[in-house]
């Protein structure tokens, strides 16, 4: 079996875990204020050069959520494209802990926002307009939940609308570390450089284990979201363990190192299954997800052949590299793709 | 130093990092749809001799938090010890979590709730009463956050009265452990069979790294449960990392095992300073707590010989022990505590 | 000018005014321990031939909000009508009151659900599916917020659907009453007779003045509800005050008889633009409201004539007649529509 | 029978009913967009004497709990006399609209916060102190829920702790009316210029129908409060039926008028039963309510006499005195104590 279901399928760098495994020694004062937290602050201010809060925490949903309700008053409105995974995919933990704020999907291709149509959006909004509730921030999955990736422009242009409404801007950084990979910008030029006002910042999807963290540049947020967090029971009060994984995750550019390996399993793939006939990418493979239209039977056929991937409907397929993918397993899903695509339906099924 | 501050602030069991090390192997589905998660649901049933569904959360926080509302409606009272964890300690994550749920605090000693106080504070709550909500559940806090333990008569004194109002009793286990070497009961004898419907199942203050549990018996309320905790950020993508943990932690009865060790810590410091002029516990040691007042200066005094603990007030120290907390350390504490107390105040100053 | 702007821009029927003023007499119990309330009960018991709990609110969007939350968990679903009054202009009060719910939007003609498409909907949502939520209720608006109106068999169709998936059905009855006059049905028929939970009843669009009502046929939600009301400020301590008008309301079919009134004027309306060339209605006029898509330049020209209306975009117009508008009046709009479609749209504007 | 249950059991003012009768003309924007709630706002700075929003809404919990979730965060303190309206009589809707707030009780004499307690009671919150949230707004009923009224003096001490520590100050003034009418000050002495930032303005208890208002100083929380508002089923659709009760409310005098009445009826029964053996009153009489210990057997023998009241435990009972309450009534209330408190307990039995 080859296992291209999600990257959350996946092994953690061993890295990670062995921190993790350091972090186990002597008495270390609970909730965040032991020493590994306090350098992990230090950490992600160089890294985003500019002073950051970060708080580890469990999931990417929680710091999705949370995020979201650090920035929107809960009558406010979340702007997102409608494949978010916030809009898809965290069983509307936004409105939960959002205390029903609502996501108002808004159009654009490949996964991403366009800041034309958000300007459209946000005109049938005017100031003072009650009964549909207000704007109040703007969601960036970054890479895209269709595996794009926002150029630094597009970034700053969605930013740009949203920061002439006065709105806050959330980027959902699940493949943070895929779209820097990909664009080989500097993590502070794809966040706060470009307009990003808190992130969450994913590893648990790129060879982490246990947690992930959110990024507060907006600092006058941090306080409120400290507590926000404890109630959410979302800090540890061995935080230690949390905090040594993140510092792992990113000591010696492991994060960009790993994101890279599976960006290029997936660009591998891509250029391999390049003029199959009858085989359609939905999106530009940009990251390291594909997903793929298919002809009928071709996904019964892969699954035959040993492939795991999941079904988007009848005719689309995702495959996700994961970081420890190999070539010689990239190459054998492109031979499989490029087998069956060329068989007739009837013949693959 | 020797730390008495908290058992969080300890190391966790080596076997519990190295079961999280070897699951560090191939892949596996996300979310909880593991073979980890899945043999974990089987050992538990084992060890409560019962069918459960048993839900891996980060935190103590979440687990006392989302128990609550699961068998609370928002407009619920949930009574509790005033001294309770979820009453001083967690932000009101369970009025968050609950959708606005109140707690109401009931008197008893040692931490404890009283069966007759709480029949009595009932009583104020006639069904069809709608200005102050209606009574909904009961928490207990086993051990309490005083140090002491309940009976098993005593869980079942409250629980009967919970019952006989159609009320949900949910435990706060954070030291079940505890309480369960204590007694020297079964798992199945201090849950279930005493009428508790759900528990928060500690590990991290007990040799755990980075999670506890929700164990729960009324099962009617699991399917809703498994929702919220996807919605509230809790449910891990490789949940393999916190299932392999709790397997490990219950593996050959390690957890009764680390629990015995800070007990008999916490037994031998009682037995140490038992007759110490001037010394008063606030409540039987009966886990791994003491609550100890102390004459003036001796908490300074203390200190200046490095020893680490909470100020509970003026005049009230808390020690808490660790699972590897050794003789040694214990018979310091005993032996400070014994020079201090003897002198006059002045003079410990 | 004649207001065409909305039924809630129009006067209360003096009867239920009349009512409110007579209850002001001697003293009575607070919040529905009143006599008055108590009668409500009995008469609205007999309205729906059924036992049924009712409660004064005092909005349609409290009485919505509250009746959702009280069917559903607040990691539910509620599907509706895109165009659904609960979707576009409550400021999401639905998913505050829910906790967190959200409105799942399933297509459907002329502002209704179509079973069939709820159908598919739900499918997309298999029990035990936890990213996205699980299925909790349906929510009807009848008459629609297009100014089509359900027939029994439709709403039957919705019903069962949902009752095959275990939800329940709420019927947000802005307009209830100018559905059942246009069925010419009972309203047991149009609600519980049909599948239908828990009914908004709505007054004000209909002549009433300060009160809506929440009509329960589910009884086993009832007691939970009357807390939620409480705690949400919708419990009057001076409720005689609502429960009269609401008497009053339905008193000797007076309800019906406004109803009627309001969809006759629409009705007249309708006829007498059958055939003007470039003018189109969106659906069918079935209650007292009329949506239009109107030629370039017409909006402006009723305008200048003195009609008031909204407008829903560029060429979309809303017409609502009130109970009390005049056949002048709606001949008035008759001739004005007539005489602008007929003129090229450049002499128009 | 004679009616000392509660002052909502009583009637409305005429004049009252009389503009909410004479506002049923016309057409009128909903939703508030009205020239009656347009007006209203003029009136209300008049009255104020500086700019003020006025919210209508249709109870004083909605009033309450809309006003506290305007000025605290979701993880905010709100501190609170144990026997506020809020903590006792409005099934936590503080906690529900505040998204999970957490009332804390803070002890005072009368009914009242003392300055010198709540400053105590703040320094256990230290800034940064997260595990049991922090500090957020402070609730003020006046008059109190013991029928005392706090002095100009007082309410200015609490409101300076208040913002030496940047909270809030709500002032729940259900019984608004009393106080002023009590102190003989202006409404901006005992609102804005003693530190209040939001008042409950209450009418209903005072002679109103069927709405209270929220009166907002610091306007930059108004606009989010409109929303909220709006999501909360607050903001009538007619909702110059509203406004025109509550000019009325005011106009002349009115409200100052009935409170007066009020108040000196409960004087008059104070006086009267001034040295009776056996009865003591719970806190001074100084708004329409007299809270009164009395000797067992004299609670049955009042109602065998035809009063009605509420007990509020075995030995006290309450008394509640109408706008329209008359001398004689008060003064029956007078003799009949006075003859009960007089015989020995079991004559009375």
């Amino acid at each position: 079996m080859i296992d291209y279901r999600s990257d959350n399928t996946g092994r953690a760098a061993p890295e990670i875990l062995d921190a993790l495994v350091r972090a186990n020694e002597g008495t270390a004062l609970g909730y965040g204020a032991d020493e590994w937290t306090a350098r992990l602050q230090e950490r992600f201010a160089d890294l985003f050069e500019t002073r950051v809060r970060v708080f580890p925490v469990s999931t990417g949903t929680a710091a999705n959520a949370l995020s979201l309700a650090a920035i929107a008053p809960s009558w406010g409105l979340v702007f997102c494209n409608p494949a978010a995974h916030i809009n898809t995919s965290e069983a509307n933990a936004a409105g939960f802990f959002g205390g029903g704020l609502k996501l108002a999907p808004v159009a654009g291709t490949d996964g991403k926002i366009d800041a034309d149509e958000l300007s459209r959006a946000l005109a049938a909004f005017p100031p003072g307009q009650l009964h549909r509730g207000q704007p109040a921030a703007i969601n960036l999955t970054q890479a895209t939940d269709l595996g794009a990736v926002y150029t630094l422009d597009e970034v700053r242009a969605v930013a740009a609308v949203a920061k002439a409404r006065g709105l806050k801007v959330h980027m959902d950084g699940a493949r943070f570390a895929n779209a820097v990979a990909r664009l080989g910008c500097t993590p502070a030029e794809l966040s706060w450089r470009a307009g990003v006002d808190i992130l969450s910042f994913g590893a648990t999807k790129n060879g982490g284990a246990l947690c992930d963290a959110i990024v507060v540049f907006s600092l006058e947020i941090a306080d409120g979201l400290a507590i926000q967090l404890r109630r959410a029971g979302q800090v540890w009060s061995k935080m230690r363990f949390a905090s040594a994984q993140l510092m792992a995750y990113i000591e010696n550019g492991l994060w960009l190192r790993l994101a890279g390996q599976s960006n290029a399993a997936a660009t591998r793939i891509a250029a391999g299954i390049e003029g199959i006939p009858g085989l359609r990418r939905l999106a530009p493979v940009e990251a390291n997800e594909l997903f793929l239209e298919l002809p009928p039977g071709v996904m019964d056929a892969l699954e035959a052949d040993g492939f795991q991937f999941y079904r988007r409907s009848a005719t689309l397929a995702r495959f996700v590299c994961r970081f420890d993918l190999t070539d010689a397993e990239a190459d054998a899903l492109v031979a499989s793709l490029r087998r069956h695509c060329a068989l007739p339906a009837k013949a693959a099924e």
